[in-house]
């Protein structure tokens, strides 16, 4: 992972507002993948007290993004296409984490998918899935 | 629209603390639709400056979540399956509005799907177009 | 509607060997939309003598695909990028419909949508509906 | 893998009368898993001489549905609500594979993922990516 990469991803999660407003954090990223984490307030829960679907797909949506990143070009960026979400289980728990991993990385477009999950009992559960596509832009 | 729609819609926005703090607003509804909107702030940008795609699938999620809720038995509420949503254009605009509708409402599984616009000259321009199940529980 | 898109839809259906297989055909298009249908045999069928989902997504796939193919210059051609198709009824009726519309063309990605309909007791009942996104290729 | 299980995996599969003219072969099934396999004939093809997209989704719908089957109680079956099938890469093979895994089994909703892959240069590259729910119905 060369510096170029490194500012690239550094930059995608401090420079989004929102991520930052939400608290998401970046944990770590290579060659095709980007793991993250966002640590669960009631400023971020639905109205029976579980955390928002958008929360699970804006967290699924920047790591997928942070994944096609490190696969791009120095000079280029991505932009997402479309981002399907399933929802396997109700976000329950005080921390969701998301890893984002390159299906396939062309030269116009990204394939990625994110599984987001929450620590239960000492165990890693799944509770959403992504599948996103990406565009590369200059 | 009975009186037991109407709080259950009030309901799921109101008690909806992400829904608050990203401050979107529910505007109308009917049975099998659903309108609403978010002004947009600093806080709900990306890294270009543009509306992030989770402030989009946040908003499609539960304006078609609103929907869905319009078609359901007194005493019974929904909750997302799965969510895909398109993005078309970059978001660009002062206010996001949403419109979601009910494509078909099963006894278990409701259908929606949402178009997300923004005013660009006088005119309503389509960002983003949402496709999303939700289930019925109890 | 210039002769060059003319050629180029008709190619897309006539050429496309599984689309003769099944028996699709190609009834009118325009500038943004496209329009088919396909007459039920036994050979579409499922295990509960409903029409198959891989029949559904199939026409709609290749009905999205003709009415991005509308929209692109002469000698460019479209693929199939992702295609997420909802299920909203059997697929029961003598004969299925589908009409693709394009929500959004770009330079480089066109993003449709299309409903797939059935005829039951003389009105059109809507079964499945699909959202697409392709490519533009030389 | 109980006797019920085995016979309704084997009627899926053999009662479906488009997964069998399409030469869709049932290679293996475990608890969550199903493995299936199609030969590439000229019938298949697309315009452009590549295994047609709607037969990438039939092969991923039906092995989802295979992978599902597995986890239901006995007297159940299931059904496709919803299936987003991503295109890799070009489907360019003799034969093609899919394999179907349940992501999540609930009482009412199954979701699944699906990885359809051909065989290039003696290796296995993935061409396609399925993303489907089902319901579990009597």
């Amino acid at each position: 992972m060369d510096d170029a990469k490194d500012s690239l991803l550094k930059r995608i999660f401090e420079r989004a507002k929102f991520v930052q407003s939400l608290g998401i954090e970046l944990i770590a990223f290579g060659d095709g993948w980007c793991e993250t984490r966002v640590a669960v307030t009631p400023a971020l829960e639905q109205q029976h007290g579980y955390v928002h679907a958008g929360v699970l797909m804006t967290l699924a949506d920047h790591t997928c993004g942070g994944a096609a990143a490190t696969m791009v070009p120095e000079g280029q960026d991505v932009i997402t296409v479309e981002n399907k979400v399933s929802f396997l289980r109700p976000g329950i728990g005080a921390m969701v984490y998301c890893r984002g991993e390159v299906l396939r990385a062309g030269k116009r477009l990204i394939f990625t998918e994110g599984a987001v999950t929450v620590e239960r009992d000492g165990e890693r559960v799944i509770v959403a899935k992504a599948s996103s596509t990406l565009a590369v832009i200059s």
